[in-house]
């Protein structure tokens, strides 16, 4: 079933040479094979109306198919991108794909045996675009009925119907599932496609560097590109093939999507403004600048291997693709209810063709659905182009992602996450009920966990859903899912904190607290987790409305600067206090909203807040029940909260 | 010498019928003249070599030239403007600019009789440029030695071109020195050239929406733009006159311009991704998205009224102007030392062409050379275009910065400002002369000044320069450069607070204390100050770093959380204090890093600085000289500190 083969030398280099195809890491030699997925007899239907047949499909695949054929990774490749993911096309020459034979598949980075997406572990499939003109049917193929190209008769696609096409080519390779679908840029919207489509057939979704739509601007850079094409005098309304195809018009439509593909930052350190050494400033029109120069060579070389109608069709398939539209109409929120696999949304700081605020959005759609997400920004200066070039952090991410267990008792919940199949939260207790809870835990210092996170995992019952704020690199949420199943959600700002989440196949929002949790939805989460974080918000007032809006409980610790040795400490040094819970000086601490514990006594009556338990830690190690008079013992606390009516209560 | 005239309508309306051209606060119907800067015998010589005359320049001109010559505001116009800047042309129809019937000059909104350039006391003057095709000689013009439009045989023309044929225009109307040139976009590059270029003949310089040079990004858009005009089979390399002119490239190019001149942000919120109405969705690769139609509409109206070839020349000269280049030999820093006028640079947060951090690179610079500088940066959703769109915000700064005093002892300084001639810092007093020092400055509240504005006001000696750091809305450098005639310049966050500031006539820098002071250089004023600001930074240490490099002294005041008021509350409430110098909530608090004078006393010691001498609030409106004693007792603190050799020194 393996296209890639690993057969020797086909021809490609001298015979006994060393070639990269060779290298242990490398898919080696492929070879594309083809299937006919509709016939004129009984054409492809299009989502737009159309219909066109026969659809012949070129598609490569490595690795090995598992006997129990769950092993499948679908890669979606983007616009200029085609089936040819990894390896050296054995075929480069016969076929006159030349520019094959300089490099290899344009994700062999990423795709091979031992790397990221572990040829050894996966069944990797990848099958051109139809429209495309790398190896499917597509404008520039014979139309049965005139036996001349179709040109601008070929019906328009969408990224619905590449998902279409994909799921055919599966069937007849007798996939029925996938562990996982990924894809970048026009490739990452069909992944979310397949999420929303096909939940049925997807067990995880990786999406990169795409948001659910394109932007306004987006919309307005490919009409342009298209005009050029359009405007270019060999065009001919399409029909050029025989002649000299629209070149410079194409040439120019790559030009400028490729600005789009670089940041600013990125394109200025690459290039500046560098003038070429061969040219004489101040000449005139030509090329003067090293951007010139290098959007030229892309043009040029771009023209040589794609085809200027199926640049028309696929930009409008990326123009007309709206997941909120087609799947929610016109909400995201509704459209993301459809989804079932898990899913890794990873943008890119830099990327403005697909702005990491539009992957944010459809990650918070998910989260809103009470559906476990994990988002990723990673800082990058290479623009939308990084999901090509941050090879060292995109592979990191799809290794710990393409992993992580699916069935069983995991982080992701135990069952489909639906708030009706959670577990009823605990009963409250009454006041009384309180004194005479069980002791409080016994506290072991393993050099692992935080006094708190020990506390908290007793705290919470099995199986009951967690949204940490401040999570850090997931441990607390690792916890606590080994030892009660519960379905953990955190939310972490540190990028490398939140790359150790994924690690630990902790869902993880990378985000701010204090911005960041509007996709949650009220009453989601059984318990929200604020540890020792509180103290370092911009808001901290905010985030504990947040906490309340979307939890049914809260959990919070903190620093006490009310305790007796802080408080001796200011009074005998006249400094503020450095040491036990707050270690830092004054001027480096992260703690920016000291408080104490009546501080937060007040807040939580003034905001209808009831404080059902807490513990305190009265001693390098000592931790009790709290206390009324801990606001002078304790060195820190931890207090469970939950809302109340209008009347506020004082439970302690 | 006006343009203007006021004259009574001149047949565009009916008879008695009004017209907005009547508008009290319009310029009124107005009429170009044209002046002849160069001769075919004596030609204009270009910036790279090449010559060309005649050279007949159409200007406009409004409001009436003072006696005294000095009430000239040379206005410098952008890519597609022209020197009909305001009112409604009188000629539109006679000179077939039919365009000009529909709308007045491009900047009307701004200039007026009351208006921010208000032509009551402004004479205002705008030239066409050279090259352009709205009434200067350029490639359209006929070339003299042939007979026929020069078409690409016209010189490569520059910003420095323009600025030397303005400076020719003025030579001709008399005029030898600007109160004002401003300029945005391109007239923005004008504007920087101008001031430094001619430093002796400009008192002002107004930056709009530039930057010293363009950015990669913004040559990449230029090249592809100018690539879609000469592709256009009707360029016929530039020799169109005559013929069809390749209006669709220049469609094309003027399309993708106005996407760099919008935001994403202000296009999503123009257009989202709304088809239009009379369009059948998903038929093809015509117009269906409001944006495209949108911009289909720019393109077209450009035609009308724009010749390619200036196309090509224009942006090529936006290509080529780097004002470090050109006058520092790559420095900017080195090439904002010949700027002497005042200078006020404004950018828009959202304007990615022209992006505030390069806006923002040239008030650094301008500051690396100890010179006050007026930075602002405007938000807004309207990108470059905002410098048109904002109209309040900038006919508020215009306004403002015009009508600043230009001579006698201001904020701007007594004299220009170099360091040499500012008066030498007091003599170090000995640690006994401190202590014999006279008595602390009577405290008077006035509703309008802290204490320690009185306190710092009397410690800067007559003619010391003082940068403010977080200096609000500029009243207490107003009041210092009042009683002292200080040279003064604040640095400040807050956009309201900045706008303040320039009304006031205080030099301020919007920004980030705790990012933006790399423009200081070392040493560059006699006094930083830090009045109640320290606190409420994230990294107050790096502040203090930076306020001692930078100045000479640093003046610092605080409050005390030693305070015994703060202690007692402390310990008798169990909750963070509130009141007097702390007047708030724990959770609302913009103090985030609180100390006390002792924690200051250490970092002052570890870090080799000298308190020289303090001041303290002990009680409502009692202000002492700092005792030892009033770790305990002060409310509030104030310090003058400076740097020391290694052995640090106690001196209270």
């Amino acid at each position: 079933m393996s296209g890639a083969g690993h057969t020797s030398n086909q021809g490609q280099a001298p015979a006994g040479a060393w070639h990269p195809a060779n290298a242990p890491d490398c898919v080696g030699w492929t070879s594309a094979k083809t299937v006919r997925i509709a016939t004129a007899a009984r054409p492809f239907r299009t989502e737009l109306g159309g219909s066109v047949g026969p659809v012949d499909v070129e598609y490569e695949t490595y690795g090995e198919l598992s006997a129990a054929r769950d092993n499948v990774v679908l890669i979606a490749h983007a616009l200029s991108g085609d089936a040819h993911v990894a390896g050296w096309d054995a075929d480069a020459k016969r076929t006159g794909r030349l520019w094959r034979m300089k490099k290899p598949g344009w994700w062999d980075a990423v795709v091979g045996p031992g790397k990221a997406i572990d040829t050894r572990k996966y069944f990797v499939v990848c099958a051109n675009v139809l429209g495309g003109c790398c190896g499917a049917t597509g404008p520039s193929s014979p139309n049965p009925f005139t036996g001349k190209p179709y040109s601008l008769q070929f019906p328009m696609v969408t990224v619905g119907d590449w998902v279409k096409q994909q799921a055919a080519l599966l069937d007849e390779l007798g996939i029925e599932r996938l562990h996982a679908v990924v894809g970048g840029s026009l490739g990452g919207q069909q992944a979310i496609e397949w999420a929303m489509s096909r939940p049925d057939r997807v067990d995880r979704c990786i999406v990169l560097a795409a948001t659910p739509r394109l932007s306004t601007q987006g919309l307005a850079f490919n009409a342009i590109g298209r005009r050029s094409i359009i405007n270019d005098p060999d065009f001919k309304n399409g029909e050029y093939y025989g002649s000299a195809p629209p070149s410079s018009g194409l040439a120019a439509a790559r030009m400028l999507a490729h600005i789009t593909y670089l940041s600013e930052a990125g394109m200025r350190e690459k290039f500046g403004r560098r003038a070429k050494d061969d040219v004489c400033p101040g000449c005139g029109f030509g090329i003067e600048f090293e951007v010139e120069s290098y959007l030229d060579r892309q043009g040029r070389s771009f023209v040589e291997r794609f085809d200027a109608n199926s640049y028309l069709y696929i930009t409008r398939a990326m123009d007309y693709y709206d997941a909120a539209e087609k799947w929610g109409g016109g909400s995201l929120e509704e459209a993301a209810s459809r989804v079932s696999s898990r899913v890794m949304a990873v943008s890119f700081d830099s990327d403005w063709l697909y702005p990491p605020e539009g992957m944010k959005e459809f990650a918070q759609a998910l989260a809103r659905n009470g559906k476990p997400v994990t988002y990723i920004n990673v800082p990058s200066r290479y623009g939308h182009d990084a999901f090509l070039v941050e090879t060292e952090t995109v592979s990191r991410l799809l290794r710990d992602f393409l992993s992580a267990e699916n069935g069983g008792a995991s982080i992701w919940g135990v069952r489909p996450v639906r708030r009706e199949t959670a577990p009823a939260p605990q009963p409250q207790p009454s006041p009384a009920a309180v004194a005479r809870e069980d002791d409080p835990p016994a506290f072991t210092s393993n050099g692992f966990l935080r006094w708190q996170d020990k506390v908290i995992i007793d705290e919470i019952p099995e199986g009951a859903s967690v949204l940490d704020l401040g999570c850090g690199d997931g441990k607390l949420l690792s916890a606590i899912s080994a030892s009660k199943g519960a379905r953990g959600q955190g939310v972490e700002i540190d990028i490398r904190a939140a790359l150790d989440c994924v690690g630990r196949n902790a869902p993880v929002f990378h985000g701010d607290i204090e911005n960041g949790l509007a996709g949650f939805p009220d009453d989601s989460f059984d318990y929200v987790v604020l540890e020792e974080t509180l103290q370092t918000l911009r808001r901290p007032d905010e985030a504990l409305r947040q906490m309340l809006r979307i939890g049914r409980r809260g959990i919070v610790s903190f620093p006490n600067f009310a305790n007796y040795r802080v408080v001796h400490d200011l009074m005998t040094s006249g400094r503020m206090p450095v040491g036990g819970a707050l270690p830092y000086q004054w001027h480096e601490t992260p703690n920016i909203h000291l408080f104490t514990l009546n501080d937060f006594r007040d807040w939580a009556a003034r905001s209808n807040v009831r404080i059902v338990k807490g513990y305190a830690l009265v001693a390098d190690g000592v931790v009790r029940k709290l206390s009324p008079s801990d606001n002078m013992y304790a060195e820190e606390i931890l207090v469970v909260v939950e809302k109340t009516g209008p009347a506020p209560e004082y439970l302690i």
